[in-house]
């Protein structure tokens, strides 16, 4: 456990090094969008998606090392999707991790610019991953966009804004937070297991996996939010109004499909016959990581 | 030369319906998003880009048909940027082509989220390009994401918004009108290249000649934006107070300066080997067209 936990430091490590490799040079004009695009995504973070990418290639044998750049492409997604979120005519939010959004710390025009250029930075690290075939770089591209679009990411957080004026169904709101948030963790997992030459069923199961994982981590931040004080780092209270898990089935429901979400992450995760020698320790630790910072 | 005219005009016609095809299903929840990224990308327009890349294609003996997806993405692309660039927080335009902006005819935030989700779909529509190996597709995909990044279509519109405060000079101003306009159609029609197979020679002095071509438009447009009426169909006197090389250059000055870099433009054409069969008369269609409606 100790050398797993090790091994998980370094991994964490290797990504926050690569990021800063993969960001546009301190010296590059227009200065204050490059700026803007360091801040955003080199700011603490947990790297919870490249972390799920490098974790399930190891998983199914493949060296972490050759899904480091792929797994950096989704903390660029990820940390495009957070500054667009927070814009004023989206969540308006003036903290985040912490510290000012981007568009507080910059402008609202460089912020917008600074999200594409990671979203649009993503597509050509993988598509020029080093180590992985043209087969590979090409279906993960693919894969990428796929969680980010019309059906996925983008769709999640204009489906957030559209619907906040009614009530939402469980069903609802479980497509709203699948999109939000489990079809990046779904994709950032089924990718490390790809790049591993896992086979079809078992990548679906790695999907199925980060998706429960995903689902019990929106409700986790959804008890946050109603109770977290202000270690959460960000706005509190700004879903109040919205209808979450915990609206809907209350703290003690929530909780419940918070353990049931769990649950079922451990079963696709065998099924998948994954080794779990990493990613169950690392999701272990990341929930006690979180209850000693709540 | 009435044969070349019907063929650009069924290139057009093909971009056109797969456009359609590739945007998202009306039927797709959240149908305002959708809605808005149809109203962005298939609005009337020229359909340049991937004119450039299918006649690119067809200069070095490809069928424009292998690369047409490709083609699409890169109107994808421009949309995208039409749509950012006339955000409140930018240019803050009402009209564009002469219908209402995007953000005006939806929300600011469904314009956004449109924008992001059509740059999104056009890496997905280059990885998944049928009829196209997979080293072309994941070269593609680099090659795009590399005209929009930190140096290219991105930065200019940083730059854009950045310098507006103190006077260019003639090489900064060339630099920005480069990335904001140029360094798409360079790649758009570099990727055309690059699709029949041109040699990396060849494929360098067809972006030469559309890296001219886009400083010619720029120039044209700049000379529009003094001179022109409703017809152009944006707002007018946009550009008032801004350098552009009308005022830096005069209009005779800037007149001069267009016909050097069409001249240019031949050059390169000439010097890639390229049999000019349907570029040369469609560009010259092009500023024909616009003589007409100017």
């Amino acid at each position: 456990m100790d050398d797993d936990a090790a091994f998980i430091e370094q991994c964490r490590a290797a990504v926050e090094r690569r990021l800063a490799d993969l960001t546009p040079d301190r010296a590059e004009r227009p200065r204050r969008l490059g700026e803007a695009a360091r801040y955003a995504l080199l700011s603490p973070g947990k790297r919870f998606r490249p972390m799920l990418t490098l974790l399930a290639a190891r998983e199914f044998g493949a060296e972490p090392a050759s899904a480091l750049d792929v797994a950096c492409a989704y903390e660029m997604v990820h940390a495009a999707s957070l500054i667009l979120d927070d814009l004023p005519c989206m969540d308006d939010a003036n903290l985040r991790r912490g510290r000012a959004t981007t568009h507080r710390e910059f402008d609202e025009a460089t912020a917008i610019l600074a999200s594409v250029g990671l979203l649009n930075r993503a597509f050509g690290v993988v598509a020029e991953a080093p180590g992985l075939s043209a087969a590979l770089r090409a279906e993960l591209g693919g894969r990428l966009s796929q969680a980010v679009g019309f059906t996925g990411l983008v769709a999640g957080q204009a489906m957030d804004l559209d619907d906040r004026g009614h009530d939402r169904s469980s069903a609802e709101l479980e497509l709203l937070n699948h999109r939000k948030t489990g079809v990046l963790l779904v994709a950032a997992a089924e990718a490390g297991a790809v790049i591993a030459g896992a086979g079809a069923d078992a990548v679906g199961h790695v999907g199925e996996f980060a998706r429960h994982l995903g689902l019990a981590f929106q409700i986790h931040d959804d008890l946050i939010d109603v109770q977290g004080g202000a270690e959460a780092g960000k706005d509190l209270g700004k879903d109040a109004g919205m209808t979450t898990v915990v609206s809907a089935l209350g703290v003690d429901g929530a909780r419940a499909a918070l353990q049931t979400h769990l649950a079922a992450a451990e079963a696709a995760l065998a099924a998948a016959g994954a080794r779990q020698r990493l990613l169950a320790p690392y999701v272990i630790g990341l929930f006690e990581a979180r209850k000693a910072a709540a």
